[in-house]
């Protein structure tokens, strides 16, 4: 008995901001699992800002998408079939075989997951890449001290406000910049001390001193573009960037200038660094032990912004750039 | 006896590229030493880029330098007169108390040298600050590996040309940056691979992608501008950037835009570091160590460029700006 899954497949790829006619929707037949093959049908895709770049023809850490296939992308699935000894029908879990409501692959492509106590979509958010993200890079550049002053881009987002709250628990203050009065209402009920709304501000540079008037000490970049320059004129000696994304360039067709401080890295002796969240998968058992603690606890709490039904996974993805989610962007295929 | 010392001054805070008229040359007598004080004649003073931020009116590491008062900076001399048992008439000392030709001053003011081996202007350049500078980021941000290939920009300049030997030394490729044929030619004869003359090549990133056709792991940036750009470009994964100095961007009166390609600090995982020297001071006696065995093994050689008398102080501190030195700068004094 065959399986239909319908995917979305990328048609052409984008020129500056991507548009819906970049995407198709497509049939499939999936063929019955192989020796060690599982059959998933996908409950809940991701969609995040780091796939834009994926989009792109150009050489990175991850090959770039490729024109007529589905795309990729976090999932979180029941397996439905299993040829393979280490599944059996039933069981929860993850894969990177999102953009699709159904597939066959190797039993090595999937993860199960621990299937009590959070909901499962939480695995593509605060248990899962978005809060990994944060939790590593924030320790690991970061290096949080007690006391700290930390300047969070991109707040409201699903890595975004894990930052916020692991930095909470962590001592520290935290200054928040994010799109819309509503999502810094819901920032400040998480902990946040003082929130900034970056479209609103008629100068962001005023704002975020503010916000935080003696400085920072750390600043966790989603965003890069002004909010960069502006972290670094209100950095603190020894400051420590963390350069997580730059959501305001992803879309550019024109190369963007960079901050026109850049003096400050060498005056006040700042550290910037780049990093994927594979770089710190040493990290990984702690993550689960603390982060799987602090949601357990109601420590860490988080948003979600759902689209219903794969034939709405590019809006969503679409709606990433014009900030319309409030935490982990998420699209419920079952 | 009262001893006359001629002094420069500065007398107005440079806008833009400093001039002649933001100086002046004056006379003091100096009191006879007090206890615990101790005349010291300098015969050896340095310019150094650093000294153009301290001139501005601005909060920094160091306090800004007061109007109408001598400069200071880094110069070596010889004890006259001692009234601290710590130091006796003869001893070779430095301190910071250069743009003078004889000072009065506590004995805590100076650092008892030693005398053999290497003319003492050294301990201005290889085994003074700059030396130290080269040294300690060198090793500690840019963790060099055998086998890394190296960039160095201002390469021909007295840290510059140290980090290019050291790395050198350290089993990595070195290609450098510098502003005539005949700096290269130097530096081609202290053993670097490849150089890039930037205000000869018509294209910067082609020349540099010339000489380095399999990028950089290391970024050494005495200039920022456009060679940072040129270097985030051709960067490899990893890469780590030493943020010396921006001399491209200190007398710029506007701001300059930064790099247009800042986007690769998070795709390509590099890190960017600023420094001052003083924050590595724990790598003090190793570097010590080391440089005086790689002068005396004549692992490291040096060039230098040099004024005489204290009236070419300001010409030949404005002489950095034009890249008017090969190795240190420095004035001679008696």
């Amino acid at each position: 008995m065959a399986v239909t899954s319908r995917e979305i497949r990328l048609t052409s790829r984008p020129q500056g901001m991507p548009q819906a006619e970049n995407f198709e929707l497509a049939s499939v037949e999936l063929a019955d699992p192989g020796p060690g093959e599982v059959l998933v049908r996908n409950s809940w895709m991701s969609v995040d800002p780091y796939m834009r770049g994926r989009m792109y023809d150009r050489p990175s850490y991850v090959p770039p998408f490729e024109l007529g296939k589905a795309l990729q992308g976090g999932a979180v699935g029941t397996v439905m079939k299993s040829n393979d000894e280490r599944f059996k029908a039933g069981d929860l879990v993850d894969s990177m075989l999102g953009w699709r409501e159904a597939f066959v692959a190797p039993a090595s492509a999937l993860n199960k997951l621990p299937g009590a106590g959070v909901p499962p979509q939480a695995f593509l958010g605060v248990l899962g890449m978005p809060g990994m993200t944060a939790y590593s890079s924030f320790h690991r550049i970061g290096a949080p001290k007690e006391g700290d002053v930390v300047f969070v881009s991109g707040a409201a987002g699903a890595v975004g406000s894990a930052v916020c709250q692991i930095a909470k628990i962590r001592g520290c203050t935290v200054v928040a910049s994010a799109g819309s009065d509503e999502k810094l209402a819901w920032l400040k009920g998480v902990g946040v001390d003082a929130g900034v709304n970056y479209k609103k501000a008629p100068n962001l540079l005023e704002a975020v001193r503010a916000a935080a008037p003696k400085g920072i000490d750390i600043y966790f970049d989603n965003v890069g573009g002004e909010h960069l320059e502006v972290a670094l004129e209100v950095a603190r000696p020894f400051a420590r960037f963390v350069e997580c994304g730059m959501i305001a360039i992803y879309n550019t067709t024109e190369p963007t200038p960079g901050p026109r401080n850049m003096s400050y890295i060498v005056g006040k002796r700042i550290k910037m660094q780049g990093f994927i969240v594979s770089d710190f998968m040493d990290m990984r058992e702690q993550f689960i032990a603390d982060m799987g603690a602090w949601v357990r606890d109601g420590r860490i709490k988080w948003e979600e912004t759902v689209e219903t039904g794969i034939e709405n996974a590019p809006k969503a993805f679409l709606n990433l750039f014009s900030g319309a989610n409030t935490g982990k962007m998420l699209v419920k295929l079952d």
